[in-house]
């Protein structure tokens, strides 16, 4: 593609922002996968695995979040169209000194879900952010970005 | 304060999830300020400098996107309290190859707002990433993290 | 069905909680009816009928709060998928010591809308105890079932 | 059509609240087109040019609030069906002693998008008297109404 | 006050929207009403008072609507301060052609309630609209303002 | 108190619902603890125990469904004030045929919180029939009630 047909999709020809109408095109069945990771100290992954981890409730709490969030893309989103997503599934890799967050978003609809999983992402990684602040002061968010993009016709 | 002493404060003492007591604590004015950064093309920030930037749209959707995230954590957040924010400021700091986001929350309450700040600054960098998918497919949301957090007896 | 293949589907292999991917199902015609009842002393309802039924206001405020609720369902239940509802429909049987609630709804989609019309009749339910808390202190809500659930083809 | 047969279509035949049942109708591509109008001193609306329009945050904080609004009006108004837009759009006309408010919405579905594109246009406006109400007290917001509605098949 | 310090209090000093900071005002007591106007056919207001207005539905729905958009109106309003609201009143005034709407809200707090009385009579209005229009089709929504705003020391 | 004083005081004297004026009262610290009850088959109770309990995570998704729902009771209970809670608590009884469920909510404010405790008991216990619904179809959510309720000047 030239750079003289890149454009904004999201501002109109003065420059406006608006919602792209999608509504001409057809229904596909799209998946988007989208990751990031909350670095910690590694003395906090161990007191999660100590205290939290056995039951897994941290980790669940933090599932729920990214899944209930996923739902709200297009309230968080402004130029997001809403979507009925079909399938959102979090999951989470506890590492030395950090834990990776991987959204899986699924639909059939007119927009792809990339916002979907990468809200997905941030707000599952905000939840757990919260659960370990008291024990954590340094903790940083990040490598938040789309793994993977599908779109399939129906 | 020793490890020991250290926990996770929203876990109860069976490990189960809960909202914290925070009934007890006395009111205080609290000012949290959290940072991090949209990394993208150096084409993507020309390109908005030259179509987005001259009316500012694109930063104020952002920036709306990010105050009204603010003022939602604790419906994202799960274990997060409800605080009535005084006052939520995002702004921005375009460069080269990455657009830097920072927020500053204050309230008078019984906890901080540092959730609020980072939630204001990861779905203020999600509805910038948003606006600007349609020109680059390899950007990153990193650096999200507290910078600064106080308290002051009313 | 034998009970080895009875499972959670909520639950992936791992026992995590996840948003059931229902991307590969066909649209149906999908209708639920959930019952549900307040049960209260017949002092209330001699009340209810002398001073607020005679406007029928009290029981339009809980009829819209059940369809309103119906409408957040995915919104409140962390599992449950977004659907666009076709129709809600919540009415009331007032009777000695009890207020009997039913909720109707419909659906073209992938997934069975059991959840929303049981959501309709608890938060219509909560509404009309919210009205009568102030000269009822002994009021339950029970009997908050699945009635009916019907799915027919497009 | 004869006077008989007009009726509310929000009343069941008992003559209580309820959300139609739009389960039988045809998807439909639909457009709506409302506008409104905040009316305020020709001293607001020269104040706003000098200090706010140059920038274009004011307008395109109230754009965003009536496109947000638009994609929420099933939760706004009570008897709403659910509806995923495909396109939202809010226009401004600054003129001497008033700012004119315009939503157009788009959706292919069961219903129209009436009381989407009017709600865009009252929160937009709602939300400019907002802004602009610490210089004015005397604003007005007024001639909300449907100016256009079209319906096609799909 | 002079025209020169007169400026738009959501704007910072380089013409950024935010949201005022309002942590240093003591709470008051204040109270804001509002009143509006939905404008439609005569034959509209005897169908409503024919078939609707008996059993008062109609009202209740749209007072309902207006009730708990003032309670959201921080989530609608970008730059709008969340308040917890003491009281809100909504009432209607059928005429003859035309319903008028007005509200009454009350909090204590550190900013007026202005913004949630309009809030309330433009949707409790738009409800109107919505459950009249199969009925008359040219209907029109005005005169949407503050009629009085009081502030008192707690 | 005399049958005469007693009153619904959602009721306004014209017999209309409005949401009560509770700025004159005292914040009080308030406490509120409510109870209810999912009924099912044994063999779900077997079930849940063999493949969803021993990670927990099907009862702490409930519980987060329960804590969201009290933060979010006064949008979905139209005439219940709007709270900031200081702490909810959700938790659980398994027993041989039903899953207990009890909510704690506290805040220091100027209405009571049964409606808050009340509410997270119905979702935590709706969220709960949604996990298990696929393997039994013949449960009933009841006892929903409030347990106790203190107030305590602060």
């Amino acid at each position: 593609m030239s750079s003289k047909r890149k454009s904004f999709s999201h501002l109109d020809a003065a420059g406006g922002a608006r919602m792209v109408d999608v509504g001409a095109k057809p229904d596909s069945r799209r998946t988007a996968i989208a990751e990031g990771r909350l670095t910690c100290a590694p003395a906090t992954i161990r007191l999660l695995r100590a205290q939290a981890l056995p039951k897994g409730d941290v980790l669940t709490v933090a599932q729920i979040a990214g899944i209930q969030a996923a739902k709200s893309t297009s309230a968080l989103i402004p130029l997001c169209h809403p979507l009925a997503l079909t399938s959102v599934d979090v999951t989470f890799k506890v590492q030395r000194d950090s834990i990776g967050v991987r959204a899986t978003v699924r639909t059939t609809g007119q927009t792809g879900v990339e916002m979907e999983a990468l809200t997905a992402v941030a707000v599952a990684a905000l939840a757990l952010y919260d659960m370990c602040k008291a024990v954590d002061k340094g903790m940083t968010i990040g490598g938040v970005r789309v793994v993977k993009k599908t779109k399939a016709s129906t």
